[in-house]
């Protein structure tokens, strides 16, 4: 059945549904929430005393195609790239809105697989999804917004002390990743160029660019241990980094032989797995910044490997990429911008 | 010059600007702000123990056309249309997060525009714009989410003391409505189709349509003198009410020539005034529910006209039209829904 036939209530009712039934009352999230889907906003009983909002679109042809991505990964995909931004904050993913904007012909099978999708990682991270809207669209459009909270410290010292930021850096911290780059836009070339590797390395690499996971667990992590500066790697290692200088008014040194890329990406890209780990974007890992004392700690505990790949240095917003040796080394591509000429995803 | 020579990063900067410009040290959400536009996500200190949110899409060609649409009108109604739905919770709204999808060849005067006709409509209600993303699209999408909270009561008996919902009517309650209904699909069609009209017809119905305000003193007024039901007129009045009667289980009468019909759209629409008013939608006025005597009170010092349009009957979640003898009257459109076959914005 065509999402036409069924019309815009009749998916709402059977999206609210879905979303009625995925509700688990041991939840924080859901045992707060006061009004769900179907009213004119939804509402929730807040005990946290710092909240956080963020939201992400997904155009179809402009961040996914649906020739490589199958609907229910869609969905996980779409609001794993939100919850990971809650997670490089540092904070508990609690709601999530869906705006959906879809066309005429869409299949209401494709559309119950893409709310599958995204319930599954919800129910995985106490997330309650509450509310959104449908319209109809000439491509489809993904919009979520995640709200969620800081975790409570009995006496925070400042209003940043229990939130991750970008402008967090001091000179002298190390610059640190969680698990593996490069993996996700090796699964995006694999997919789309439709290369041929062996079964273990397209497993691996289809679910890194399909199945980002959140490291939700990760980012309160950092910030018990005293970590001020994180941020999602979204754009690329590179992009991402110029961001936490930026906002930090910091430059940095990242030794790009320290770069953990992940084998499989290794053995099928050679020359070129650097730069998928540098500038590939959609890997989703953290990359934060701490002294080498916090970030020693922090490596002993992780549930994901913690790798230092540079340092934060200089009072200019600068980037230098260098060897083992010292030499530098020239990135030939910059990371994800939107509007830039040339660009396709 | 166009979006695609300022790049992602560039649009970013200056729209966080006008934001950041039209700050309001004296209104309570920037007090309360920790983190606004520049982050993984926005973060903000919270007084209140019930939080709200909603979300709308904004799609060209399905939900505007830029053709009859100026850019800083569809800044200011895309922002609208979101805090009407705080106001039909009667909340407070505090802070917005933007999501634009842009054609790579939009000037980036428009995208001020847009921005400014937010950023105007935002001030008047002391909401702060805090976050959001940008990214390139074949046509202009919006997605709003505006972030709210419940007034504090200071003992409410239930939780659902301090919200108006579309599940509170009660069988005997009185319907009444704010404002003037039709204006705004007058307007559309007005615009639409070149239609000539007197100067003062025109200013007025082109005003319903691009400028509608959100009737957030009203709510507020609402909840405080007892109303426990109310949703706001966004796809018609027909259309809206229906969401009333099925969440709260029970019928609607409405009296048709009680409906107050904004005397312009009579003049200049004969017998399809009444259509417009009861299934136009875009007026964003809010429907709300209550007892004669509640109505009575809130009709003394509303700050709008308040008209009474019937009332909550039986228990069947049906709504049945007459006129002023009681004859039946039928309703030649629905109201709007989006993926039926057929419509057309």
């Amino acid at each position: 059945m065509k999402v036409s036939e069924l019309g815009e209530f009749g998916l709402i009712d059977l999206l609210a549904e879905m979303a009625y039934q995925a509700q688990d009352k041991e939840i924080p999230a859901w045992q707060q929430l006061i009004i769900g889907i179907g009213d004119d906003a939804a509402a929730w009983h807040s005990k946290s005393l710092t909240q956080l909002v963020t939201v992400d679109s997904f155009i179809q042809d402009v961040h996914f195609s649906l020739d490589i991505t199958p609907w229910k990964e869609l969905g996980w995909k779409a609001l794993a790239i939100n919850l990971s931004d809650i997670a490089a904050m540092g904070g508990v993913p609690q709601y999530a809105v869906i705006s959906l904007a879809l066309p005429n012909d869409t299949e209401v099978d494709s559309v119950t697989s893409l709310y599958q999708g995204m319930i599954e990682l919800a129910q995985q991270f106490g997330v309650a999804i509450v509310g959104g809207d449908t319209s109809r669209a000439p491509q489809v459009v993904i919009n979520i917004t995640v709200l969620g909270s800081a975790r409570s410290q009995s006496s925070p010292r400042s209003q940043y002390e229990n939130i991750l930021t970008r402008s967090g850096a001091r000179a002298g911290d190390k610059i640190a990743v969680t698990g593996y780059l490069g993996a996700a836009s090796a699964g995006w070339e694999m997919l789309t160029r439709k290369l041929q590797f062996d079964a273990e390395a397209t497993a691996h690499l289809k679910q890194a660019f399909l199945h980002p996971y959140p490291r939700i667990a990760e980012g309160q992590l950092f910030l018990d241990h005293g970590v001020k500066a994180a941020i999602d790697i979204s754009d690329g290692l590179a992009s991402d980094l110029k961001h936490i200088c930026q906002s930090s008014q910091l430059g940095a040194r990242i030794d790009v032989d320290c770069v953990p890329i992940h084998p499989d990406v290794r053995a099928n890209f050679g020359g070129r797995a650097l730069e998928l780990a540098l500038s590939g974007g959609e890997d989703y890992e953290l990359l934060f910044t701490g002294s080498a004392e916090i970030i020693d700690r922090i490596k002993m505990i992780a549930p994901c490997p913690i790798t230092v790949i540079g340092e934060i240095v200089g009072k200019e917003s600068k980037i230098t990429l260098v060897d083992h040796q010292g030499n530098p080394f020239k990135l030939p591509r910059q990371g994800w911008e939107h509007f830039t000429k040339g660009q396709t995803s």
